[in-house]
């Protein structure tokens, strides 16, 4: 951490905020420029995360140096992170599919799409039991009977289940039925549960947030991390800008950034970040070419009488000539990132 | 409810269109334009919200007319409404100042900070015990102990309290000790949060969430109203911007704005807003100026020691200080919205 | 159009708004719901757009149902615009790839880097000759003396050159040597100069501006090609967001986008999109999967002695292994947008 | 400016940097830490603000920490700036009021606002004569012809006048007319028509861009003040965020925020800034709250008419009951930023 001091910070000032430091164990590296004087602080990183070094008078700005995660960064686990769920294996070098509607509706729903979704070659199912809505008068999910119905079309199709958790003092029945915990991107700093699905052993799939930075991201992972649970998946669901033509911007960016800072695999939502189905398919290609471990995409049989997110849901038969597409474009996961 | 349809929509598909939706007991007005052609949806308010009609084919956008929020407008409950905590009033002629630490961090510092605030003017008292933090390895908050102290401080100065919940395993015990329920912005969409203070006999003060639209604000407040809880008090505290010199851009174009549309009671962060105390005095002024109902600053005996949140804190002077300005300035809050 | 009315609208407000509206040549379509009352106006959309509806008593607000452009939009123009610049042809089958440095700086520079290009595959050379810095003390480029090095580079290697025009004084000079006018991001809605080169005989590549929206950027292209010079590419550069690990967020979907929305070409430039050349690779990749019609990417011959954008810019060594790269893995451009 | 190292860094890198710098005669310290290693760059400035030392091998990040701006800052001119026009003061004790339409649209209209405007205590007049519109189908203006209407209205009234200056080539014809020559948002970095209002001796009141940071801003300034006109007024009118129902999100922050940084008078824009005329007055007053130095607010006759930005101006009598409530509300401009 650097402190900036002020042009006309007094030496009184200055010996008063070298002395609190040092007081802590922190080693100071004093530096006067042409226009700035600067102190550079050595250790004592656990003291420094939690003093507002800012507020000293003198003091200018305060610059970080060092990222603050730590357990999901690449410097402490140079390789890449491969998760398995049954057969299949996240972060490794084929890129999965993740599909499915985007609420369980029905059991026909449900099961017609498996079926298609297993058919066309994807992974796993996906589909929300409990539903985080903007409003209180839409459909908040089958619940436990949703999830009832996504074990129903494993046991159907051996695809593994996914599904979101939004309620701590309902994880452990979600837990019961799915593979793998979804993590909405509403709650992505929902510190209270991200510590108790660390605690779970259950891979878990973290959303970045509406308006999360790539190291907030990290950070909601350490969480996880932090509590025992080292299998995190990162997905990438679009971002809050002020372009409304998308119903947010799908950040391709975060994949080759996610694969430079961490070891955590990372998979793409292009429904969500696009908001529209005639984007998915070119969202999903540029997704695997950028270097995605994955993709989770929403399929709907009818997706016109869908209850929530039609507007972004593909058809099973665009899904189907999707998945043709990918094949054709994309036969396995290339390394993106070298650098 | 509008539909935009694509110019080159068939006859079949309109037809189909129409049906579907008169089936469920939509009625249609059909008005063809020079360029495009629209469906005027009328009745059928919950069907639609519900209806993915964006995609059946032949459809280019929908478009709502309606406001999504009922219980949280104006036309619902013209009046504004009046929370009262205590003897304080929120929401009538005389703007409220809520003031204290971000963080509990001992007993000597919340007495010494609860006297300053009563002394200067301070209506109430604020102070975390359960804090939201980015980083696992930051400091988490004293928990129950904390709010033990905030009920000490209650009671040697008399001033009500306000303090977070994060959690709905903990929220009967925060709400045991405080007079107002705290809702964070990392916990605007926290559904399932909304609906358990929903169901809680206290008033609310529901932060906004950094990227959350003001109309998504008054959804969140919906569901808390929708479960029966009257008593939500809106705080703008900053949304995320590209601006990085201040910690976030304090939207005080909001106070108009919900005085508009809502007639709830609306506050105004300005330590979370700006990040810097610096600017707390200025950006409190035009809050009251806008026409808030008060304010919620941060203020600490000791800023360059606090655990969390001091770049943005005011000290026990300071504060004191600007309390003598704003009387100056503003003895009582005027109508500001009269459109 | 649609007005959407106050829900306490008087007659005598409604009939004035409809009186007006008819005076100037609107046909109005009435249509009472539930909660609102709606006008739909037909025709005189000339007279509308100058028209502020909204400012009329009784009205809450108003729709735009069409698009603002019309020459730049699909339904104007069905088939994708082709541009050819000497044997070049962008928005064709093959994607093309236009590089070179952020600044001509020197002959020697400028030389060896189209030669680099051309041997690894590059179709154009770009080279800033007038630079646009946000501070005046930066290097503002060598001016006529660039664009005199770009002539001579192109005549060296048959590259046809694109550089940058930021002032209508010098429109014509840079003209007279380059084969593409660039219209940077920070220019995007200098009204002026889009009219002075839409009155040009030569291609224009209009970069989108930081904080401009599709509809927007497609409404400068409007403004050239409602001068006659029908020959727009657009080029999508990253926008700005709260991000900052990225310099900007590349906005790749925008590129499905723009191909539903218009038949203009559209490139995209992955090197000012990310600001880190270790992320070039991945999201040219990434662009030309999503249907892009070309890249645009900064080369240098030692990046770390660039005048201007470095960190962005790739070594001749890393484009030409990139080139290898996407031949390898795109042979040709593919149809994206089916939709 | 500060180097922090990539954690494995090797010898032979760090050398190279080092010995690249000194060459430039930039003095190096070498700090080494627990986590990182960082190099504090001394003197040099200016060669450093040229130099990409990101791109050099073994740099992970580059930390500025001086500003980049000097003319405009408050370390380089300690006083607050003010600015005469004729017999008004803008950046002295009282806050001063420009008033007027968007666009000056006839004769009759402009002098009849002009009357208003004096009357009712507005100290200088708006008009647009050429106007930026995001249409090339939309008025653009009455081009000279609004100039000598202005003209005829100062004559009238006495208020002196500001207009917008779009175009290098017509700065001189504008200059003829105008008391104050205007930078629109859009054009704010327009670096070529910067240096030319910098070379001109007239007052320019430079609004901040869409998307512009304040340093941003202040570097546009800086353009000016550094080609020998110190006579810049900033003014705020609104950024781009997610927020859609007000039209930009009007940062006041940027006022206290400006005082500190700069010393260059600040006034607010709140009819652009929300673009609801509704929320004028109460924005207005924040802005005054806050320390700004001044208000720009679009009226007109009959804002139903208006040929542009009707839905945000005030009537004359919205107008001139606002001035009535600003002068109870605040008899002169109070210091607001004492830090």
């Amino acid at each position: 951490m650097i402190i900036v001091l002020e042009p006309n910070a007094t030496r009184e000032q200055v010996d008063r905020i070298v002395q609190s430091l040092e007081e802590k164990g922190v080693q100071i590296h004093y530096s006067k420029g042409v226009d700035k004087t600067i102190l550079g602080l050595i250790g004592g990183k656990e003291t420094l995360s939690q003093l507002p070094v800012e507020r000293f008078d003198g003091v200018e700005k305060v610059v970080p140096v060092s990222e603050p995660y730590k357990l999901a960064g690449r410097s402490f686990h140079p390789e890449p992170t491969r998760i398995r769920v049954g057969d299949v294996s996240i972060g490794g070098p084929d890129p999965v599919v993740i599909a499915g509607p985007c609420s369980v509706e029905s059991e026909e729903q449900i099961l017609e799409t498996a079926r298609s979704v297993k058919d066309a070659g994807g992974a796993l199912l996906r589909g929300g039991a409990f539903k985080p809505r903007s409003s209180p008068y839409s459909f908040q999910g089958l619940g436990e009977e949703g999830l009832k119905l996504l074990a129903k079309a494993r046991e159907m199709t051996g695809l593994p289940v996914i599904s979101e958790v939004m309620d701590p003092e309902n994880l452990d029945r979600v837990a019961e039925y799915v593979d793998i915990l979804q993590m909405g991107a509403r709650n992505m700093q929902n510190f209270h549960l991200l510590k108790k699905v660390g605690r779970m052993n259950k891979p878990v799939l973290l959303k970045r947030g509406l308006s999360a930075t790539i190291e907030e991201w990290l950070m909601s992972a350490e969480y996880i991390l932090s509590e025992g649970n080292p299998n995190v998946i990162l997905c990438e669901r679009g971002i809050r800008t002020f372009e409304t033509h998308t119903r947010n911007t799908l950040d391709l960016n975060a994949v080759p950034a996610v694969k430079h800072l961490s070891h955590l695999p990372i998979i793409v939502d292009p429904s969500h970040g696009t908001g529209k189905w005639r984007y998915v398919e070119a969202m999903s290609k540029a997704a695997l070419a950028a270097g995605a471990d994955g993709l989770m995409v929403e399929v709907h049989p009818r997706p016109e009488e869908a209850v929530s997110d039609g507007p972004q849901s593909l058809t099973l038969s665009n899904f189907s000539a999707m998945m043709e597409e990918l094949a054709a474009f994309r036969p396995r996961k290339q390394e993106s990132c070298k650098g």
